[in-house]
This record gives C-alpha cells, sequence and structure tokens, in this order.
C-alpha cells in the first residue's frame, strides 16, 4: 500500500477542515492549496505550500486560472507503476499528488443568490471539477474527496492503511466525485437551457439529488427511492414514514388541490385518481361533499386541503381512516386531535409550488417528455352548441367538471352538483363504461333529486349512447370536446332533451 | 464586433474538417492544436502550431497532459474588457484564444466497444471538458463549438460578422457546450455506478439524446418529445408520425408481450391498459383470442405480436382498426398486406429489449425511481389454501392470470380461460368494482359454460365480497396475495363452494 505523500486541498465548504488537516498531519502529508484554503490551514497552524509558489505560475484573472498546470495535473493523473510516466515527472521536476479534496461552491446556491447573470456565471468552477475529474480519472492511484461527509471514512481508511488508502475505497470515492461533477455540471446546462426556455433541446441532463430511500417500491418486491432537484415544500408533521404509494398520491392529489381558488377546496385521492372534490366556500363543508362523492373508495385514501385545517374539520376527519392528510398548515387545536392517531401522516404543504416542468416518464432507456396539463382555459375556448344555453352559474359549473377531468385518468367522465364531483368514472377503455361507473357510483351515494347534475367527459363522444346514458340518468348540462364524425347527432339529442351542451377546443386525456 | 485571431482545434470527430479549416483560413485565423488533429490539418496544407510548441511544456504522461496550461486557459478565459486581464496576459507573454473546438470521442462508443475497464477509463477525456468548459464559462468573448453539425452556422455567423461571431451565436454555443460536457459526465457517472449496481445512489444524473420532437403530448395543447439513452430497437416500416400517446401505449404492450414464452402471444394495449391477452400456442388463434376479450375497447388499440406474423394473421388483423402493430418482423406477404393502410404505424420490435433500469416518474422537482416489476415468482412463491387442489395445468394458468395482473392498471382483476384474458377489471378505486367491469366484460363477450374461469386479483380482497361476487359468475378458481383479516374468512368460504383459492406472498400494484 503506497502511502500518501502530497495531498491538494481546495474545499468551499469549509466545516471539519480541521479535524481534516489534523489527521492527514498525522502521516506526515504535505498540503498543497490555494485562496482561502490556504489562508485557513495556515491560520489553524499547519504548513501548507501555496499552489502558485509550487507550479511558479502566478494566480491571475481574478482567479480564474490557478491549477490549470501540468505541475498539478501531471502530479494527479501519472500511472504510478509505469517508468515512462515515473521518468517524465522527474525530468519536469513534478511531484505526485496522491490526495485530493475539493468540494464546489454549490451552484445552486449561486443560481438562487445572485440574480446578476454574470455573478452566475463567474460562479462556474473551471479548475475544481478539473482536478476531481482527473483525480477521478486516475483512481487506481489517487484519492479523491468531494464531500465533507467522506472526511471521516477518509481518515479511517487512512488509519487501516497506514498511511494510504485501499483500492475499493478510491474507486468508491471516484464514482461519488464523477456524481459531483456530473450533477454540478447538470445544473449549469439546465440554468443555460432556462436561459432559452427550451423545454425539448436536443441533449436533456438531468440532476436530482436522494431524499430518502423508501421501505419498497409499489410492491414489497419493488425498491423505490425519491429524489428532488430542489426544496419541495413538504413538512411532514405526525405519522409513520411516507411510502412509494404515499409519495405518488400525495404529488397527484396537490396537482390538483394547488390548482384550486384561493384558500378553498378538498380533494380526496386514492390510487392517483381523485375519487371526490369539492370546491364549496365552506371549508368543513367542501371536505363532507368531497368525502360523499364516494366515501367507500376514500377509505384510506389521501386528503389534500387547500386550506389551514381548523379544529371543527379536524374532528370531522378523525373520526375516518386516511393514510395522509395534507393541508396549508393546520391550526394548534387541530394539529393535537389529528396527532391522536401516531401512525396517520400529516403534511404541511403551504410552501408546496406546483411545478411548471416537463413531466417524464422513463425506464432510462427511454425518456417521454411533456408539457404539463395546466393551461387554463378561457371562456372563447368553450363553445354553447345547444338550443338551450346555460346561466352563468351553471356554465361556470360545467367548466369546473370539465377542469377535473384533466386530474382523472382517461377515459374520465365527471359528474358534478354545483362545484363538487357527485361521480367520477375512471379508467375505462371504452367511454360508455366510464359513464356507466359514474353514474354507478351518483346513484349509490346521491340523492339527485331537484339538483342540477352537470357532466364532463375528457374526449368526445364516439356515439350518442353515451350522453343518451348520462341524459337518461338525470344530467341536465354536458361539456365535452367536439371531433366526433357524430357531434351533430349529439347536438340534436341534446336539443331534443333540453340539455345544455358545450363543446371545448380541446381535450384533457390521461392515460 | 471583435475578430477571431487564434482558434484552438481538438476533434475526435475529424469530419468537415476541412471545410471548416479552410474557411476559417480565409480570414487569417491561426490554428492551435495537437495530436491527431494537428496532423491532420497539416496533412491538408494549413498551417498550424503545436500546442506543446505553443505552451513550451512537452506533451506527457502517454497524452494525458497536453492542453492543462496556463498560457491555453488564461488565453481562453481572460476577460477581453478587463485592462488587469490585459496586462497580466501581457506579462506572462500569453495570447488570447477565441475560438474553441472541441469534440469528444463518444463515451457510450467506448463503454460498447471496450470491454476492459482500464481501456474505458484511459478513455475518459480530461483535457476536453476542461477546454470546452473554460470556453462556454467565457461566452461573452469566446466561441465554443463542440459539435460538427455547427460548423456551418459557425462559418455563415462568422461571414456575417467579419471574422467574428454575435453575441447570441456565442451563448447558444456555449448552452449546448455544457449540454455536452453534461452529457458526458453523466455517461461517465453512470458507468461507475452500474460498477457498483447502485440502483438508487445519492445522487442520479441522467442523459437522453431527443429522438424527435412530437406533434403535441398528451393533449394537443402540451408538447412533447421522446428522448433515448440509447438505441431503442424499434424500427417503423409503415404509418404516420408516431404520438406520445403511442409511444407511450408501445412501450407498455412491449413490456407485456416481451415476458411472453419465445415467439408466442398477443396483447392488445388501449390508453396504456391492457384489453385482450392470449398466449395460444397457435399465433393466429393467440390474437384472435386477445382480441375477442373486448372488442370495443379493442378498436383504434394497439397490437402487439411476440413473433413474427404471417400473411394469415396479416389479412385477420387487415380487418380491424389499429393504430400501430408491433411484431417481431413481418413476413413479406403481410407486410405487403398491411402496408395497404398508408396511415396505420407498423413496428418491428425483434431488437427491442425489455430494461431493467429503474422506473422513473418526475415533473422536474421530484423523481420517483424505482425497480420495475419484473421479478419472477417461483411456485413455492405461491401457497394453495382451498381444500380443492388445482391441476397443474390450472395451477399455471393461475399463475398466468395473476402475472397478467402486474400490468393492469390497479384495482385490477383479471379473468382467464386457459391463458386468455376473457375480462379485465382495471382503474377502480374499489377491488369490488373492478370484479363488477371485469364480469360485465366477460358476460358481454364470451359463452363460459363448460369452460374453466380463473381470477386473479393484484392485490387481497378485504372483504368476501368481491371472491363471493366471482364465484357466482362461474369463476371456479382464484389467486390473490394474502394479507386481508378476513383471509380465514374467504378461505371459508372458498372451500364452502368448492373453489380453488391460492394466496401469493406478494402483490402487483400498478397505479
Amino acid at each position: 500500500m503506497k502511502k500518501i505523500k502530497r495531498a491538494l486541498i481546495s474545499v468551499s465548504d469549509k466545516k471539519n477542515l480541521r479535524f481534516l488537516i489534523k489527521n492527514l498531519s498525522k502521516f506526515k502529508i504535505k498540503f498543497l492549496s490555494s485562496g482561502g484554503t490556504y489562508r485557513k490551514i495556515k491560520s489553524m497552524g499547519f504548513e501548507c505550500e501555496e499552489v502558485s509558489k509550487y507550479t511558479k505560475s502566478p494566480e491571475i484573472l481574478s482567479g480564474r486560472v490557478k491549477t490549470l498546470h501540468p505541475k498539478i495535473h501531471a502530479g494527479i493523473m501519472s500511472i504510478r507503476e509505469s517508468k515512462s510516466h515515473r521518468d517524465e515527472l522527474k525530468k519536469q521536476n513534478y511531484n505526485e499528488i496522491d490526495l485530493v479534496i475539493v468540494n464546489f461552491y454549490p451552484f445552486e446556491k449561486a443560481i438562487s443568490q445572485k440574480k446578476n447573470h454574470s455573478k452566475i456565471i463567474e460562479n462556474i468552477d473551471i479548475g475544481g471539477p478539473t482536478m476531481v475529474r482527473a483525480a477521478a480519472k486516475n483512481y487506481h492511484d489517487v484519492t479523491v474527496i468531494t464531500n465533507i461527509s467522506q472526511y471521516e471514512y477518509l481518515i479511517k481508511n487512512i488509519n487501516q492503511n497506514k498511511g494510504g488508502t485501499s483500492l475499493e475505497f478510491r474507486k468508491k470515492a471516484a464514482s461519488m466525485a464523477f456524481g459531483e461533477t456530473a450533477y454540478y455540471e447538470s445544473l449549469i446546462y439546465n440554468y443555460f437551457n432556462n436561459n432559452y426556455s427550451n423545454k425539448f433541446p436536443k441533449k436533456i441532463v438531468l440532476g436530482f439529488n436522494r431524499i430518502e430511500k423508501l421501505r419498497y417500491g409499489e410492491n414489497p418486491h419493488q425498491e423505490g427511492a425519491i429524489y428532488s432537484s430542489k426544496y419541495l415544500g413538504l413538512e411532514k408533521l405526525n405519522g409513520k414514514q411516507l411510502s412509494f404509494n404515499n409519495y405518488s398520491d400525495i404529488f397527484a392529489a396537490l396537482q390538483i388541490s394547488k390548482t384550486f381558488p384561493k384558500g378553498k377546496g378538498t380533494v380526496i385521492v386514492k390510487h392517483g385518481n381523485p375519487c371526490g372534490i369539492s370546491v364549496h366556500n365552506n371549508n368543513t363543508e367542501s371536505f363532507i361533499l368531497a368525502h360523499k362523492c364516494d366515501p367507500i373508495s376514500a377509505f384510506g385514501g389521501i386528503v389534500s386541503c387547500n386550506f389551514k385545517i381548523n379544529k371543527t374539520l379536524a374532528t370531522q376527519i378523525n373520526k375516518l381512516f386516511f393514510e395522509v392528510i395534507i393541508a396549508n398548515g393546520f391550526d394548534k387545536n387541530a394539529l393535537s386531535i389529528l396527532k391522536r392517531k401516531k401512525n396517520v401522516r400529516l403534511i404541511d404543504s403551504k410552501n408546496y409550488k406546483i411545478s411548471n416542468g416537463n413531466n417524464l416518464i422513463s425506464n432510462m432507456n427511454f425518456a417521454l417528455s411533456q408539457d404539463p396539463d395546466i393551461k387554463k382555459f378561457k371562456n372563447d375556448d368553450f363553445k354553447i352548441v345547444s338550443r338551450v344555453k346555460p346561466s352563468k352559474k351553471t356554465f361556470q359549473n360545467l367548466i369546473f367538471a370539465f377542469n377535473v377531468c384533466r386530474f382523472v385518468k382517461s377515459n374520465a367522465i365527471v359528474l358534478t352538483n354545483e362545484k363538487s364531483t357527485v361521480g367520477i368514472g375512471s379508467g375505462q377503455s371504452s367511454r360508455l363504461d366510464s359513464c356507466d361507473v359514474a353514474i354507478k357510483k351518483m346513484n349509490e351515494f346521491h340523492n339527485i333529486s331537484n339538483k342540477e347534475i352537470l357532466a364532463a367527459s375528457d374526449a368526445f363522444f364516439p356515439f350518442v349512447d353515451g350522453i343518451e346514458k348520462l341524459v337518461q340518468n338525470g344530467i341536465s348540462g354536458i361539456i365535452q370536446p367536439h371531433g366526433s364524425i357524430r357531434d351533430k347527432e349529439i347536438v340534436n339529442f341534446a336539443n331534443k332533451t333540453g340539455t345544455i351542451l358545450i363543446f371545448t377546443k380541446t381535450r384533457h386525456f390521461k392515460h
């Protein structure tokens, strides 16, 4: 095992530097550094040579060029067992550098703190990643450390190996190093790309940090983990560890509830589909109505309230079984009521924002990328095609129903009363079957007499039969995309039965 | 507009190099190069200075250290409008380098061609990415070209700008350059990571190349594109451009059909869900049976045959309407029959392989990552819990039904006769509703008298009611995960009715 003789250290995050230097110096390792790291090491009372003195090349261009020197990079990259490499080093009077410790100033921090483009650009580190990449490439002979979390393991490994490190340790460290450089580079690329608002560039390179490994994936025989590229804005206040399916449903629920008018509305999600939505003005009532839509499916589901939960509502919710309860905050009293159930996950989502980033589905070989379906349609995207015209209120209620469609897996049929769902048909490959499911749900849990029941379809009805079934079951207004060759028949049927019919310009498929 | 005086050129792909050099030399640009690029430029009869002569520093370590020199990097990174930078350059006798043209040897090629780990490692380019990154950082003053597809635009821009380039051009080129370095780095990282078979590392960095922009995403008001990280193995032989939903369904269909026994089986997919599956030994029969499962849903769907389509089957298929037909090849006659419909997409999938890469769902802020559900369960993962025992054949048929469940969106109920589906219930938040849907489909399209009908459920039945409904409708054997507190009641009911019941160790949720 070869001993480490010389270490090059350049760290943006100077935490635990003393621990590192103190322990490395026990093995008589010579330090090479520059700038702030150099000054810090000196101030702690240790010997350290400045890079510019070492290379006999001045630090120039406001620090842009410091370590980009053959004496540094030959020292890192020489193959120790190659006689010609050793001879070349000797001839040039270069020394081997056996340990490279570099961490970068986080580029996401540069972006978030500095609004000035040229300051962000100045932050792009050229020398640091080059040293890290050179050392990682030569991991057979060189140890590269890129994160302060590795210091302890490094010292332990050096102690075990009497001043050297094990090849296994170096290889693993090289892998982590390329993780850092790849991630760093992905951030820079995406920063540049965002400036062009090019959502579908020729190359996409996505970097994510693991938040946590999950107990398992969708099923116990699959593994799973959750990653993020930025702070998610979710705070867990109570309950068991979140599962893969919890996360999946939480994102689905928030994608819905965060589109409601400010401070209003409840959605209950089960298996990625909403099974009840209401944006009733009274918050407690909105929960009751969302739950009433399909109380059987709601059992064990996920509630997301687009408002702060108070004591009254907490008492209501606590009578029922949900896996996760999400809200834009909880009153103190509400929290203590809900916390009585130790397992129920309570999530504060007041800092969560809907992403307008692309939806991505991938199996690593391919990636399907698309804009999220968040476009808000304007009134002139809708055309009243029936003889009977809706009141302003009914018109708005129909648009509400159509907006719910975008969150329901296709084929989607959504039945509503006012701005609450009363029946949701989803996931059927035949639109008529979705009508059946929605109607069945409605009849099971609702008394619709004297109520205005409206229906929305995520895509056009290919035949009259679907709309026929809806009208026969008490629906008085329908909103749907146009596009069937039988559109005319459908309009005729609406007129014959006095049904309100609105055509939309586009659909809301969600498969 | 500042003129370009000096260009550093180092290209792995030497295509169109003559075009480039010839046009650049018209503006009296001085060339700087090394190795193969240097020799090539000289051999074409142009002047060119070798990097090692320019830096007065020899190329050492078998080429590992060539351009990592302050004279090169200060030349690239100096801020032209800064007097102190200009003074420093002058003092060191360094010159400005205004144009950097570098492309990398594709790392994916290195991986696929060189099986030797140390040769792959040797391929990691350190100097090249450093020059590209330095130039891209300093795009305000320097032009960076990283792909031969940019040569034409570069020359055009230089012509327009009388020997210089526009800032807009340089910025865009910098963005592309960081795309190249980020992508390059992601490949290296994933190569290292794969060596550890660590599917959930602390950081994931994923790189993809765009295959094509799609007409739109899931809906016309969304944009979409398809990307890949390697050759997909799909060849389109006929038909219109594939849509976002086509791709999505094609991957879903192949994920199913490629799990069938070699050379057997047909699946029809609609909206991401199978609406018919058969692995009948006779290939034409397997199509007929898959289609018969739910001919209404199959209309406009996607067929995937795990075999070569012959003339007989082509004639059958051609009578019906499908958007996409996938097969492991087509007989010449079959192809000419199917091509009669100009719009139908024919896909040869014989080179397509199922990925064992993680499934990833992301909105760019978060990424949920999991193992794919591809584990094959062994016989001892199943436990016969009923008094009536299945024959060996029935046992295998039940396992077939359970395997189909993994492809059906939850809650999934799959009814089969032999190894063909006769009813599929999917996407319901109540398991009982999925039973209803599956039974309804079965009764609509099948005469089940004197046939052995088996059922599989992707998760356990919470109550007896589901299994009760199945048995009442002629199902004689059921396979399901255990886990309900009412499992005992369910076993009792099976025994009371002489139903075969198999418990599985784990479930097949797919939301």
